[in-house]
């Protein structure tokens, strides 16, 4: 293999009740990738289109986790990486996390797979690092891993594979408004209630509870987050009427996307999660405020070879 | 049917990353009730056997929670109730529970069951509230419906049923201490830190994962309690010990049952529980203190009729 073409998926991270812990994968948003084996070692970020970021392999994100990886796994061979850029950074679905994960993703390829995709999630963070200021593989391993995943333990990686309800919907509404995670974490509180915190881990378990056993109205009831939500909501323009819109027009839940300003609704097939997007663009409707939708499957596959 | 005699088990509740949400039914451990109709209306407590406790049903679990029933739910007849105390209260693995869940699943039997065991939680507790201050439906959840329960939410009562795994045993060892389940609360902080109740969250979902697929290994890594266990390790002399020699002898996790003084443990298979016990017991062994100590699998029926 002398080159890999990849498809690098949108993803959302702090889902409700999972702050810092669940996440879950997109379909047909997502970043495309081109890793071509070079014979002169090192990384080299030759091309990025649609977005200006910095093609320096040490500020780009991509090539800070496609170092990271080779510091571990040295190659004999280099690599030049393109990268086409679709998802916006800071429109808070993973942007960072697409091209940390790609650029590890395909550089394990090019080397003949000497890691699993989950063995990859710990390089990709040099890069989520880089963009957040904290390393969390909350998107990460979504992307990677595919469906809904939860990192049990930050520190120790240890991340699982929790199976997606098939008639699943996310639908995605991106107000272009800038929010910086760093910002995002900043406004948290260091210290919580026990009682929220209660409330948050019996909403969490039931959540987990119901992509086993395909209970749509208890993912419902389980999406809720009394703890992160409102200290954040406050950052984004009418977050409150356009989830309320979402919810009205039978979304099965809706919230933050990551750290914002992307608000995510999940609902029981396509057609409802395509009314629930008719709701929430109605509900900017007369807001000073340009906004991006999608609707979404959830992605069973995480990152995919297009073509190699 | 005239009359019902009835298996009340034990239960843990607390378990580990689950506080006030997560608890599971015992096995061999727990009370018998014998209730009678009686053409007089209205509840008696005419006898209890095994323990010296109020027989004024103002003033007693079970009579409490019967009557909370009978208020929504009124009867021409009434009953009498008899109390055959194995579970001892103030030991942590829901004595109070078992007598409030039996009562109301002793009079629903008897009046034709017009509820379910799941809407029989809420008359139970009256029962709870009674005997700790407290209202939480942790410890009657699983006596009432089995296995490992989950409450998402203690003010809406929506509780779920998890699975259990088939070769899951617990080992209970009992310190007879005094220790007030409404002292065990005081003593806990109203806040803890965001970073703690992320780590407690993710644990949370793993382990009912974990229920789900079976997965031992996973299990036992998410046993782990940062947030409360800490406060109240300090009221059981020797906890840590004793828990530490739990998991050398191969234990997948151990922690306080309910607010305490019982210590329990899991472990993959009978000999191993039962190899835990002996551990357990010979870390107690030059203190000063009695002990108990049971091994039971995890009962997946909850209360059982044994003769009507």
């Amino acid at each position: 293999m002398e080159s890999v073409r990849i498809f690098c998926p949108a993803s959302v991270a702090n889902v409700s009740c999972g702050f810092d812990v669940l996440g879950f994968c997109l379909g047909p948003i997502g970043d495309e990738m081109v890793v071509h084996k070079s014979a002169k070692p090192g990384v080299r970020i030759t091309k990025i289109e649609g977005q200006n970021l910095p093609t320096d392999p040490n500020e780009n994100v991509a090539g800070v986790a496609a170092n990271a990886l080779l510091k571990d796994y040295p190659s004999s061979f280099g690599f030049d990486i393109e990268i086409y850029k679709k998802i916006k950074p800071g429109s808070g679905i993973g942007s960072s996390a697409a091209s940390a994960a790609g650029a590890v993703f395909a550089l394990n390829e090019l080397m003949g797979k000497p890691l699993t995709r989950k063995e990859l999630v710990q390089y990709a963070m040099a890069g989520e690092q880089l963009a957040s200021g904290a390393a969390h593989a909350d998107n990460l391993a979504p992307v990677l891993l595919g469906g809904f995943t939860l990192v049990r333990c930050n520190d120790t990686l240890d991340i699982i594979k929790l199976p997606s309800p098939k008639n699943l919907y996310a639908t995605l509404l991106h107000p272009k408004i800038e929010l910086k995670t760093a910002h995002a974490r900043a406004i948290l509180k260091k210290t919580i209630p026990l009682s929220k915190a209660i409330q948050q881990w019996g909403n969490l378990g039931a959540f987990v509870s119901a992509l086993y056993t395909e209970d749509y109205e208890l993912l419902s009831r389980a999406m809720v987050d009394k703890v992160i939500e409102p200290s954040r909501a406050m950052l984004i323009p009418e977050f409150e009427s356009i989830r309320e819109s979402a919810l009205k027009a039978g979304a099965l839940g809706s919230g933050i996307s990551g750290s914002g300003p992307s608000i995510y609704a999940l609902s029981e097939g396509k057609a409802r999660a395509e009314k629930v997007g008719e709701a929430m663009l109605k509900a900017t409707q007369n807001l000073d405020l340009k906004v991006d939708l999608h609707i979404s499957p959830i992605n069973p596959k995480g990152i995919t070879i297009l073509d190699s």
